[in-house]
């Protein structure tokens, strides 16, 4: 990124509005290294200055008029995109919903996955796996299921890969390794927790040429004109961190970035567990979900805030499902987590 | 930005998700830079990843349901957004226009503002100044029509301002320049015209705090809300530009690229007023507006580029207004305009 940035004050190296759907040698790696076997090429591929401001950007593409159904808990930028964009009725107190968005509840009953045959056609689902709260990867039999319901329903799955790299089972790293996939699914994806990226911000969009409206138009054509319109593609200088992070070094670097968040979330694991808590996650993600039951998210926040100085987020800030339980970050340095680790040992004796 | 590129390798210098809305001192150093006097201060600034992206960011806040005034010709992403956002009826091709939106036209005749007596009451009024094509710049006196006009009819104006700083005369650089507009007004505007920025991706909008919808609700308020949901900010690394831009050298850097533009101006000016023909803009702005009566910009575009092996932009691609004119561009190597100059020369001697 520093050679780029140097580069720009040069006749030679100097570049101004590039591709809005991203360069073309950064589309290819991207399809290269995530996509290889599965039919996805670098056309398909849309680079982003991240996958929340390309989740607005889709709920913008699909409009006012659709209904979305989101896993409850999830992160929070698909329902609050749903609310801005005018797609949802009022909030309902009572029960902690928006109305006409469809929350799919997952939780530990149903091994974070919503039994589908009690959830109603939706034009739009938004499905991230592994999960932003719960740590839950899909498992290849359960994307499956969700893709045949998507074609049986006439759906589009808009599918959150931002985790896939820290999948260690043999779960999907993409939705695009179920069969018919591409005739349903998008799939938006970051560099964000691989390689540190968070404030550089770097992603990109999967949208296959398969993919089609109900009225045969390719979604990938209107995509592209949103894009074209009302962005201007990634930074030039990002997309060179980006052709980094892709290069065989730059791999390696992010696999180790992402074992070290592993190791972090082991910690966290083994510190809740020892402590006799319930803790789901953390082995496809770098997120550990802590059960409290019986008690309020928000209550044990301020608890583990005030007596333990640690921050952690509380469950029910992505949606009710999330009630009872807190998120854990393994995001931090390691004297971070293992003073953390202490400091709730303390607590919880 | 290669300094910050490298900082973020170090744990003293890495940053993750920064302020949605901008870097403290940023948006310091822009409310100092270009506000000052003007009672716009660093809480009212919102940095971004260019104009053209917070144009999209705006019309989704304005939402579907508003009418939209455009001056005619002028910078395509306004109505282009529009008709996103579903604001539109259908395209007229007799008109060539698009229903639902009022379209303020500006020619050489009325001295490129619109005769306000005679445009109707819209929700929202772009206004672009100096304007891509036509190069014009409003005077103060009409800007001062404008807010006035806004205030009367409840109207916003998002004033577009990417180009304030290659104003010549005392037009003002700013809307905020006029009493009156922080109540009725917002502001767009960006590193990319000034600083060669276009790839690195950096601009702002100010939204004043005076600024209320109909029912009293800052528009503030909900912007932050778009900014934070939608948009994570700008890239660190841009930033870092932007705070180099502002400072002593930076800005001088920016008056000496300016300036050499101007130069290319001046050139692109002399050569077509050599050959008789009519031309506007261009002082205040870094676009020629060449008139080629009852010609079709298509066609002069073609002809230009066949004959002559230069590319202009037709003017109708900014709005019917733009029929009979090309819009011909400063931002060049000197010795490509020196070439293009000649080159024209010879076409049309």
């Amino acid at each position: 990124m520093a050679e780029r940035a140097h580069a720009l004050s040069t006749v030679d190296g100097y570049s101004g509005y590039g591709a809005e759907q991203g360069e073309k040698k950064l589309r290819a790696a991207i399809a290269a290294t995530y996509y290889a076997d599965l039919g996805i090429d670098e056309t398909d591929i849309f680079v982003s200055d991240g996958a929340k401001c390309d989740i607005s950007r889709l709920q913008v593409l699909f409009g006012s008029k659709v209904k979305i159904a989101v896993q409850d808990p999830s992160y929070p930028a698909y329902v609050d995109s749903s609310v801005i964009m005018g797609q949802t009725d009022l909030y309902q107190q009572d029960v902690q919903k928006y109305g006409n968005i469809e929350y799919m509840r997952c939780s530990p009953e149903n091994g974070f996955f919503p039994d589908l045959s009690k959830v109603p056609r939706t034009d739009i689902i938004f499905f991230c796996s592994p999960n932003n709260p719960t740590g839950a990867a899909a498992s290849r039999d359960q994307l499956t299921q969700l893709v045949k319901f998507a074609k049986d329903n006439g759906s589009i799955i808009v599918y959150d890969s931002a985790y896939a790299m820290y999948i260690s089972d043999d779960s999907p790293k993409s939705i695009f390794e179920i069969p018919g996939a591409k005739e349903v699914a998008l799939e938006t994806a970051s560099f964000s927790k691989y390689a540190g990226f968070t404030g550089v911000r770097l992603g990109w969009t999967v949208v296959p040429k398969e993919l089609l409206f109900s009225d045969g138009h390719p979604v990938a054509k209107d995509f592209n004109r949103i894009v074209c319109t009302s962005f201007n593609g990634a930074s030039t200088i990002s997309q060179a961190g980006g052709l980094g992070c892709l290069s065989p070094e730059g791999l390696k670097a992010m696999q180790d970035v992402v074992g070290f968040y592993k190791e972090n979330t082991k910690i966290i694991v083994d510190t809740f567990e020892s402590l006799g808590f319930n803790v789901y996650g953390a082995k496809n993600a770098p997120y550990v979900w802590v059960h409290f039951p019986d008690r309020n998210s928000w209550d044990v926040f301020a608890e583990i805030l005030e007596k333990a100085n640690v921050v952690t987020t509380p469950g029910s800030g992505f949606g009710p499902g999330g009630e009872g339980f807190v998120r854990v970050s393994a995001f931090g340095h390691r004297e971070n987590i293992i003073e953390a680790a202490r400091r709730l040992k303390q607590l919880y004796k």
